[in-house]
């Protein structure tokens, strides 16, 4: 049983899931309104600077922190960007438990005597 | 086709991976020897502690990097502890290649318009 071949058949199962069909069909809903598509991507953008700057080990003010989340009620009104939001939240957890598979089917190697 | 089942036929393919079996034979030889067992030991401790460090965004002295790295050569010419270092290596790389293949196939999700 390869590695890799396993690897590319959950790949392709992952790919032809139910989460990531969401994804795709909230994405076509929202792309079809120009406002909400709109306050979309405005709303990736500052999450992804939000997210580098944190990365680089900045910690942003409380205030900014608040505005995101506000913002983020907000576009979970819009009906379509709250189904995408869902469909993410769901995807990520499928993909967390994968890892959580694949890291644990490891740890044995690290369980013994030598830590 | 489920990406539970997927993930768990991947996690037993790399279970009963060469590299893995690689793993455990070296550390069976690396822990019959009480020297070479307690050299490993306190350079994964080190090594450890420093990554801690690091992650908590301290960067460490060049000089304390430069032990580490001169410490690893040492470590290195025990044949044991180089023949597990080695296969670790190789898994380290099976692993990474595992993230990216399952990364691909959800990049499609946001090559869109969202981007």
């Amino acid at each position: 049983m390869n590695v890799y071949d396993k690897a590319h058949e959950l790949a392709t199962a992952l790919k032809n899931s139910s989460e990531v069909a969401d994804i795709t069909g909230a994405m076509k809903v929202v792309d079809s309104d120009p406002e909400s598509k709109l306050m979309l991507e405005n709303f990736r953008k500052s999450q992804m600077e939000l997210q580098q700057r944190m990365m680089s080990g900045e910690m942003p003010p409380q205030e900014e922190m608040e505005k995101m989340e506000k913002l983020f009620e907000v576009l979970n009104m819009n009906l379509g960007i709250r189904r995408l939001f869902e469909a993410e939240r769901r995807l990520s957890v499928v993909i967390e438990d994968v890892n959580k598979i694949i890291s644990e089917s490891l740890q044995h190697l690290y369980g013994g005597s030598i830590q």
